[in-house]
This record gives C-alpha cells, structure tokens and sequence, in this order.
C-alpha cells in the first residue's frame, strides 16, 4: 500500500493528497509531528519535512515538488502539467506562486500564529501579523480572479 | 536573443546562468534591482522577481523552477535532470534542498545581513544572525560531503 506521511494543515502535504486523489491513487495517511523529529522519518527525509510519500515498490519519495513531478510522469492516464513545455512552464510558475509567495505572505502567518504557537506552547497570536496576512489573502485571491476571468475558466492554460 | 533578468547574488539567477551555460545556449543578461518594483518588470513576472528569461521566440519565463524544467525539456542535447523518474525525484528534492532549506539557513541571511542591509540602507549586519547562517552552512557542507561519497562523485545518481 502507498503511504503518505503529512500533516493536515501542510500546504504541502495537501497538494500531494489532492493530486493522489486526482489521480485515482489508493493510499494510507499517517501524520507525521515534524518538530518532534523523530529519528526514523528523519531518516527517509533528512530535512525531516511532510510530505513524504512511500509508493507500493517501497520508494522513498520527499519534498512536494519532487513527489508532483513524479506522480505526473509515472500515473499518465490524468496529466496535471499538460505536454506543451510553454504550458508546463506557466503551470509550474503559478504551481511556485502558491506554493512559495502566498504560503509566505498569508498560509504559513496564519498557521504559525493561530495554530502553532498554541501546539509548541511559544507565546500568544500576534494580531498585527494575523491582519497583514489576512490582507495579503485578498491581493492572492483577485490574482486568481484575474487569472480565471484570463483563461476562461482555468488558472493556466486554455484546456482542462 | 536571449535575455535573462537577474541578480548577481541571487541564487536563484545563478541556477539559471549556470544551465543557460551547460547547455551551451546564447543569453545577454540584464540587471533588474527588483525592489524598485520597475513596473516594466513586473508586467513580466507579477512576483517582481528574479530570475525572467526571454526566449528568442519571445516567450516570457518566469520562476526558476519553471525555467529550469523548461530548458531541460527544450534543449535536449545535454540533459540536467536525467530520464528515470525515481533518479529526477532524487534531483529534484536536492534541488529544493538548496533552493528552500539552504537558501533559508543560510544564503538568504547571510546575503541580507552583509549586503542588502546597505543597499536599502535599512540598518547594520546583525553579528548574531551572520554567526547562525555560517554555523548552519557546516551542516550543509557535511551533507554535500556524505552525497558525493555515497554516490561517487555525484550528488543524485550514479552517472553523469
């Protein structure tokens, strides 16, 4: 059986369960407390970071980009990326975007101060931060807006 | 001609130059100081960053990750990522190794404290934090270390 060690809140983590899923791809879960580092997950993953996906021929698969690109290419029957390299490229820039700008500026604020301050016992919700990333949200959302009304009902590309 | 934006200390820019370069294809370069936020610039890549690469056909790439499986699809003649998906998802987690973790621990602040800090004239070099990002870089050293013997001179897989 495929096995995904995640966390729920993960960004990251979610992106590998919804392609899995896309995919039509059976797989188990296990959450994985990352601060807690325990020794054997730092083993398949030294940068000891959910996701990490183990296939059912015993592969270790670690970090988000790397477990996409991998389902993509080995599960061919409901391509995410699309063939055309032009096309692939706009899709893995906007794929950076959310993964990398808009977790910095509104996902990982959010989580770290309304969630994990609270799981590691360090500190109270800083509400100055609570309210910058909740207006950063609204500039991340009109871009999609934008991009939606641009393509015709897709974020990147003509054709689903 | 090709024209790729940069930074000279980005090394995100770098990983660009330096495939550009393997591959043997032809790019004049430009400096774009992405903090003045040039709105030419921005109509190019809406994150305002480094590094943008013009094709010669005019297509616009932007995001490093993006670029680099862009080249690596296009100019086939001297592949970077290899052909076996399991050996790609290998080069890919390092590549984001560098890319997030090192970049993080160690690149982003050092390149903060001892250059950007005077270029925006936003304060003095935090010792403190110069102290951290050169301990952090032992660790990622040692583990370059442990990749190169493991695999015999290479960082993922066993062929050049």
């Amino acid at each position: 059986m495929r096995l995904l060690y995640h966390l729920w809140l993960s960004p990251q983590s979610r992106k590998i369960r919804l392609i899995l899923q896309e995919k039509n791809l059976d797989f188990s879960m296990q959450i994985e407390k990352v601060w807690e580092r325990r020794a054997e997950f730092v083993a398949l993953n030294p940068a000891c970071e959910v996701p990490v996906l183990i296939e059912p021929d015993g592969l270790v698969l670690a970090e988000a980009g790397a477990i996409a690109e991998y389902l993509d290419e080995t599960y061919r029957e409901k391509l995410l990326l699309g063939l055309n390299p032009a096309d692939r490229a706009e899709a893995r820039r906007l794929v950076a975007w959310f993964d990398a700008k808009m977790n910095r500026e509104v996902t990982e604020p959010l989580v770290t101060e309304k969630f994990m301050k609270r799981v590691l016992g360090v500190g109270v919700p800083d509400s100055a931060v609570i309210r910058a990333a909740k207006s950063n949200l609204k500039y991340h959302l009109d871009y999609i807006g934008y991009l939606t009304e641009r393509y015709r009902g897709w974020l990147a590309g003509e054709e689903a």
